[in-house]
């Protein structure tokens, strides 16, 4: 079936006129150059032009919730997985990589239907030319050929990078990353372009269980003791200040809930205070969080990065899993978002800046066009971000375009982004959106909707346009 | 692309089974007369026989909100389209007609894939008789074309009205308004039909920041002090009595949520005299919509003139542009809407009258198959309306069909309306409706879901039969 | 239309590619034995061997609100359809089945569109021959080959069950049913395998207005006084003991909200003597309604049964109606609802158990891909139910697999169940869910998504072998 899915026209509609159309259109943009304005690969795999991914298993399923999850889910526990516990007891930990990759493969009928069957498979012919579905059956022979491989100076991260034609890969780094790796990269001779992003959200987050810790980080970062609230918001000002020097374009926020609120700096001194003696509580939290989104299109406004909210994702929702292993363990559960009334006070202070760039995305689809469409259809600050996570996926992507285009229009989108921290994975993403992309604007030239000559250029922007302008990369 | 877009089967599905059956369907219900339940177009226009419409930018781009909206969110100021502030300084309005429609020309591209881009073509293709799309290069000559156009009797609003074969167009008044319009034609021998509707939302939304000199309008109307809620009700009464009297068939309410509940005189009386005084609160005008949702049912069951409830728009969430321009600048945003539970109170007292027809909208497509048809599909007074403002569009009418029919079947449909304003626009929105109705029933059809004969005769009913019965028109 | 409709190729995609898998598909599934996880079917109808269904009216019209909901939606009194009011007050209903049926048939025009003309009519030409679509004109005739053919051996509820290939049938038994007619099947030496499913929510749900009567007759037949907590769990465990050992594999739960929550015991004790004094308020039937689904995931943890969780449903929102006819009457409404929060605490303590199966229904879509899918693609426990009441349609199908499949795959589903209280549609509706399936899949392969080898075993697990392995049958 991999074979099957290398079928050029793979993932357009049958209908032969659609089709026809979608291929027309898709080979006008398949090989524009990948734009990568937010993800989450790890800068370190570029700084050493002898750096080489680990082995099958350490690539395709350990740092790969979209992956463990599944097999979780159908009772594979994570430690058969080779999954590390966060307490270092190894007694059950699958110790030989071989056999976690065994397991995946002879389990990879559970992914059909998932977008992570498609990446996989299009990774594994497109960057590794094995055409193969894995199972049971080849999982040893792909095992070593994948070891062979990746040993290789052909697929080391710096010649993926080159072949996969990457303009720019942002990474997302936290405020009290010293950005070394982003710093070395930039003392070197190599062509690539990897960015940081600021993302601050374990100091704006009170609930982040190591904020003193974090703030301590911070404090050694900038040489100075902070000790009052607009002491805070300076060394957060500081910090964006190197981020963009290193090339930041943007910033990057997640929140439970996307509320913003204005206070006074009274009531933000006093939360902070009471956050440094440890004794915020949940209303703190909240609060804080509102007002942390508040200081921080103000100061996109003054240093124009662009600002991205992430919203609605119930983080670490299996609480026996986190305490086995921590974070991103594929338990993140979306919940009901609201954006018009939460973001209100925010995009009345400063939703009409043309400094602003506000990107927002969604876990909840019922706000695409109920709240995100007329909001990014209106408000020249909005641009509405790409289906994210869960429906970063074909369906996903067609419902998006259902949901928003005719309110939005397309030139209020924010283009694509992977999202990913699976480099290997960056092209088959793309060239999904890209695949999705063609069909679905062959749908409307189809019908009549939009005419050849523009769904044509409508299709550059999607794949490379739009987030070139939106993130001015 | 303009002119592709009028080939006959534009809309339709490329599937050639679907597209026959829905060629074949739209042909039989094409010309049926169209009717407008609910509208928002200026009855003054009809009744002198020589007036005129304005220039083309006064009737294409200053009075659309749908239009300048997505200008806006372009960073196009309100101000270079030629749009006045309340404060009367025009020093940054573009004074010239002719520049704004330029650049609303040299950004049409902005509107592809909306409704406003092909409504807009249709428009002027099948009122005008152009079918350029508009773009930098034509403008000038189109604006000169139009405008030479606009000023012959041909195109005044009554030969307009004859034309598109109208059997009746409702429009929107305030409670306070004289009907001087209406009243004028009414004594005319014109055969136009233009029936107004009561909407009394200035004096029942204690919100209204002029809700005191709406008041006070009320009094002058019906030349009586208003000092008691039952005075107050009364008053309400004998302006439906008038509106009735006058042609209206139905009364038209917007509410942020549909929140109904019961209070006792007293209550009602108390948050009425704080009213009278200025010290209403926002709880106090939560409960008073409420409370007036229940008594326009009451009166809906009294004189049967159908209650049209529109629910969840967030207006004037711009608050700049609504204190520099006002209302109606594009800014209104959705918000979840719940009726279940909101509405039980009144459904509970009035949903099994014989006399009350209750038609409800929402801008929360979520609620469609979830609340809307299962409510439709049980109590005999709801109907459900149409796919409502952002969602007039192929793609919502398509949702709309695909959320509701299941549950609530085609008879507890309200039929179509076009809501508008822009009276030239109202063939191009009903011949949108024909062509999604017939392609949805072309789709059913073709999957053997419903015979070809029910289709035509359900054809029939969304077009003109629904909208006829439920308005009694 | 009926003749069309029994088309071999109905209600697959009128796109020949799709179309052709689609029919190859469904071909290869159609005859597979039908299993009913869950369902509303009395169990003493299979008791007596020579059991009748009573007339067509009996059969068709009266005991099912998804048929007298549409018909009082448009005006036609429940008493016309010759259903009795609780009070016993026969003036005005209609004494006459053969009457209520012509009113029916008459009025079968007001179907089109919904599962119940497509089940109506399935079932009329699949059980009974009848190809004509009902109308005023045949009305008679039906009625009356109906009735003669309901008094046959032929079509008695044991030769259906035969005829039908049920491999199992799930009924829903209240946890205070003495269980006899199961237990009398139990005991004859019919193959047929009607199983009972525990559903304890009159006696959980303290709203419930017979719950002190319906916690009497439990006592009664535990042969102890209930005066305490522990005496009311020890109580239903002994039930659950009870229907298991009868053949039971299930439990069911029928919740407004799924909010779980842990409480002391101490606080479920005062709750539990509040409402054997008669005082428990509606804060308390919350949070008691919460303990309970606890105490029910924890002795499904212990006995093994599988938990079923149907939220969402606002029961008999039509006051009046209920007054007079009592539940069921077609005006139960959904309203909006939430899973990630309020189920959390439930799954945090028992969602990585290995015995325990878990299975969601929601009224509300929007959780299907926001919370319910990805709350299954994580938590071993979790499987998601199929569409359920209103969006059990070919319609709601599709969007079931187009909202959850890409996040969840196929494999945490648990099957179809048809859900009905109506026997002889079982057979419309299971072949209903194969069709929507094959078509489905047989779009996901036109695409090259899924390969035709996969599609087919995936067919096979959702028309047989979830349900099976799910609910261990």
């Amino acid at each position: 079936m991999a074979g099957e899915n290398l079928r050029p026209e793979r993932f357009f509609s049958s209908d032969p006129d659609v089709r026809t159309l979608a291929v027309e259109i898709y080979e006008s943009i398949r090989d524009l150059p990948i734009l990568c304005p937010h993800g989450h690969v790890d800068p370190q795999l570029f700084v050493d032009p002898l750096q080489r991914f680990g082995n099958p298993t350490e690539l395709f399923i350990t740092p790969d919730h979209y992956v463990f999850r599944l097999l979780f889910s159908q009772g594979i526990p994570l430690e058969a997985l080779g999954i590390q516990p966060l307490d270092g007891n190894h007694a059950n930990v699958e110790a030989d990589p071989q056999k976690a990759w065994g397991l995946f493969c002879s389990n990879f009928h559970l992914f059909a239907g998932t977008p992570t069957s498609l990446w996989l498979q299009e990774e594994l012919a497109g960057v590794f030319g094995i055409t193969e579905k894995p199972s049971a059956e080849n999982a040893e022979r792909l095992y070593a050929q994948l070891s062979e491989m990746l040993q290789m100076e052909e697929y080391s991260p710096r010649r993926l990078y080159e072949r996969f034609r990457i303009e720019a890969l942002c990474t997302t780094d936290a405020a009290t990353d010293n950005l070394s790796a982003h710093q070395a990269l930039q003392n070197q001779t190599w062509a690539g372009r990897i960015l940081p992003t600021f993302r601050p959200d374990k100091l704006t987050n009170l609930k982040n269980p190591t904020w003193r810790t974090d703030l301590s980080n911070l404090e050694v970062l900038i040489s100075k003791e902070i000790t009052t609230y607009p002491g805070f918001i300076q060394a957060l000002e500081d910090r964006r200040a190197f981020f963009k020097q290193i090339g930041a374009k943007a910033t990057d926020h997640d929140v439970l809930t996307p509320y913003t609120a204005e206070f006074t700096p009274a009531e933000l001194e006093g939360i902070f205070q009471r956050a440094l003696r440890g004794n915020a509580d949940a209303g703190d939290a909240h609060r804080f969080s509102a007002g942390m989104l508040m200081e921080m299109a103000h100061m996109s406004c003054e240093d124009g990065l662009v600002m991205q909210v992430h919203a609605g994702s119930f983080r670490n929702n299996n609480r026996n899993l986190f305490e086995q292993f921590g974070s991103d363990m594929g338990a993140d559960i979306p919940v009901q978002t609201e954006f018009t009334r939460n973001l209100a006070p925010l995009l009345q202070k400063f939703g009409n800046s043309k400094n602003l760039t506000l990107v927002l995305f969604t876990l909840d689809e019922s706000c695409y066009g109920r709240e995100l469409a007329p909001l990014a259809g209106h408000y020249p600050s909005v641009k509405l971000g790409p289906p994210w996570w869960f429906f970063d996926s074909l369906g996903g992507m067609q419902r998006y375009f259902e949901a928003v285009v005719e309110t939005v229009g397309f030139y209020n989108l924010a283009g694509f982004n992977d999202d990913t921290r699976a480099f290997c994975s960056i092209t088959a993403r793309h060239d999904l959106w890209r695949r999705a992309s063609a069909n679905w604007l062959a749908g409307q030239t189809a019908k009549h909707v939009l005419g050849m000559q523009d769904a044509r250029v409508i299709a550059q922007e999607l794949a490379y346009g739009l987030a070139k302008r939106t993130y001015r990369l």
